[in-house]
């Protein structure tokens, strides 16, 4: 490549690694989605937070986007560079910097791996809760940047909970130190949590100072079977009343069918039309109040069987089921849906929702599961091995403007934890007010008024 | 009042509320700060928020600055009139406008008092759990708008954790509805988030949807004396390792003496230097934990003696001895100072600012308690009734400037709770970076464009 801009940066970070072969442009232009095709003009790796400032400040002088680069485990293309931008990659700053036992705080640089922030706190005797299947792979950085979610929420939250400190390299290029790792500040506006879910339109994340907390009690999995759609919420009421729930996910017989075409072993002998697994501590009281909530269940008619794990290793094995999906189904590129409402909004969104979707993919298989006790459902839509790419994402594109609709009509949002990145902007409108984004606009004026920073994710500036 | 412009609100809501007369305006124009005087141009009180949002708009068309008020018992000045602004009350917007058992949520009014979203939670089995002394007068509204803290902050967080949703009127006159009660929700920039402690400068705060939590535990309450203000950092590091605290709260000898003058029964037969006001469960366990880590603190000379409360009765007279403290204080219009560090550098931050206090204020009463669980100290300094008000102000804030570097050096904040308004705003670029501060502005300026929301609080557009 002989871009005379790439030159002038080679020139000022003579240091910074930078690839331009093709494989890599491939490889660091996309993400998890497989809708554009990458096209960056180069993939810088800082080491640095100077490194990355000096990048910015560059970037802004000859006018070149920058699309942030966490482990590109999104889903909605927030990390996708197709229009010739620069990929700044955070793969190299991926240090522990600082463990604080008052504090209960780790800070690591952005591009560390989430299972090894989860790790890190284990060996000093505490837990960073949020967790989720793309762990080893995704980065505490992206993970921040969408604000991610996963299976723990229902007991502990989403990532914005645990982040006590971010430091952010805005798109005018300045070093913001946010929240600092204060319980307590009351001194203007909460930039932190504006950073938080910015997707990377606002600056880079280059630093975070996370919240840990006690390791999690010992618990037990259980996996139920459900007759019908309509127990759903009821069963997840009987539970919730009764205990703490870790965790309550959801998924259908068709999503279960995958994830044993894919190896895991079934976990019943006969099928059922829906599953669930949830988690809970395993003390005698908790497991007292299990076998209880799933007793009247079973009397009202709203499971069917049931299994809990007797050992960790078949707890892991019943999580498998759950999460196994995504990479079960990844061979048919899926066209995904990751939407929520209130949870109280959940059975009317759900009877719609079945409703809708059996009318408009009457020839598509759709594979839903998802993060019940947030409202949180995942719609995935497979392509049939005969039908053209475009061809299936358009017919896609055409239901979720349906789905938008009813979401709307329900409350709900277009993205429960993906991001909107590229994948969901054309339907930002129906969960986000004209005015909402035209204050986001405003909002992105003010961190990058050159709009440099992932530029044609989230909106249009 | 012949002023033309209120002539013409009159003309636009002819139902609307509208006080003139003087002792009206000095009520409504001041918080419990006492350093201005009162003089907005009137009060509105409007009924709903179509009513606001017409009172915006119409300060739009005339350039006239609102300044939202609550209960106005803030500290900060947030709420003070003082420049010919119209106060836009929302003290008859104090309903509660629905409970959600499955949400366990809360939505309500922002005029609505604390101690009624308190007992209403409670009317349903739960529990809100955020808490202060200025329950009873004090508004949900102004608890966003400076996300206000408190003596649970400890256990439950700030009022930030609580809130699910925010109806914002902002100052260009549109009703945002934000959070709309999603557990999930990553569709752009959490404007929610955002209008949480903006101290009414970007909009204001109509409605708000609280997170309700289980109700707490039965707890004791117990009060320790300790020898000397090193101890206290290892005293509180010695209870939070074995327990679950729901509060830790501090005070001086000075700051009980003025207490148990107001009224209140001492506690020990004789005087300790320093006191601490902790609760926690009262569970068996819990409380052979506490009996364990007051027997370690005795052995090591950390605390001098104890009492544990033997009834709900006890307990409250605990708590008084330090929630009392500013009412005890108000007679001598004390100086405040609200401020924060990590908890990890409370030791050198107190040492080193017990040091300036001792050496810049040798004839002035310097009255300390504070959240010692969230580092979060406050700072009241009385003034001599022979002092005149402004000589005595002056002092302090020549000292305030020599405290904020102190923080700035230990990475804290100026202000932990009270919010910046106009008494801590010569402090803020000791907190927040210059940088930051022109985010805000540029944040401001995108959703208050005509700078008529509480100007000149917080920073100068």
């Amino acid at each position: 490549m002989s871009d005379a801009r790439l030159e002038s940066l080679r020139a000022l970070l003579p240091e910074l690694r930078l690839l331009v072969e093709p494989a890599d442009l491939e490889h660091y232009g996309r993400d998890w989605t497989r809708r554009w095709t990458p096209a960056p003009m180069a993939v810088a790796l800082p080491a640095s937070v100077e490194d990355v400032q000096a990048i910015v400040c560059w970037a802004n002088a000859k006018g070149v986007g920058i699309v942030p680069s966490g482990g590109r485990t999104g889903l909605s293309g927030g990390a996708v560079a197709a229009n010739g931008e620069l990929v700044l990659s955070l793969e190299r700053m991926h240090k522990v910097l600082a463990f604080d036992a008052v504090d209960r705080t780790l800070t690591v640089q952005a591009g560390i791996p989430l299972q090894r922030v989860q790790e890190t706190a284990r060996e000093h005797g505490l837990q960073y809760p949020v967790d989720f299947a793309s762990r080893g792979s995704c980065s505490i950085g992206g993970n921040i940047a969408t604000n991610a979610g996963g299976i723990r929420v229902v007991r502990y939250g989403n990532t914005r909970e645990w982040v006590a400190g971010v430091k952010l390299v805005t798109g005018s290029g300045e070093l913001m130190e946010l929240g600092r790792g204060l319980v307590k500040d009351s001194s203007g506006y909460d930039l932190r949590h504006l950073a938080i879910a910015s997707e990377g339109t606002l600056g880079i994340i280059v630093e975070a100072t996370l919240k840990l907390t006690d390791p999690p009690s010992p618990s037990n999995v259980m996996l139920l079977a459900l007759p019908s759609f309509e127990a759903l919420m009821q069963v997840f009421a009987a539970f919730r009343a009764r205990l703490q729930l870790q965790a309550f996910e959801f998924l259908t017989d068709v999503a279960l069918k995958h994830v044993l075409a894919h190896g895991e072993p079934p976990p019943f002998e006969q099928a059922h039309p829906y599953y669930v697994v949830t988690e809970f501590a395993s003390d005698e009281a908790s497991e007292a109040e299990v076998l209880a909530a799933f007793g009247q269940c079973l009397e009202q008619g709203l499971v069917s069987d049931g299994v809990i794990s007797a050992s960790d290793a078949q707890a892991a094995q019943l999580w498998r089921l759950r999460e196994a999906i995504t990479e079960s189904l990844a061979r048919y590129v899926p066209y995904k849906n990751d939407v929520s409402v209130r949870i109280s909004a959940m059975p009317a969104f759900l009877a719609e929702t079945q409703a809708l979707l059996g009318r408009e993919y009457p020839q598509l298989e759709v594979v839903w599961f998802g993060h019940i006790g947030d409202g949180n459902l995942h719609i995935n839509i497979l392509k049939p091995d005969a039908m053209a790419q475009d061809a299936f994402v358009a017919d896609c594109e055409r239901v979720t403007k349906l789905l938008a609709q009813v979401l709307e009509a329900h409350g709900g949002s277009i993205s429960a934890e993906h991001g909107i990145g590229l994948v969901k902007k054309p339907y930002l409108s129906c969960t986000r007010s004209a005015a909402e984004i035209a204050a986001m606009r405003g909002i992105k004026a003010a961190l990058d008024p050159n709009g440099i920073m992932n530029p044609g994710k989230l909106f249009d500036a």
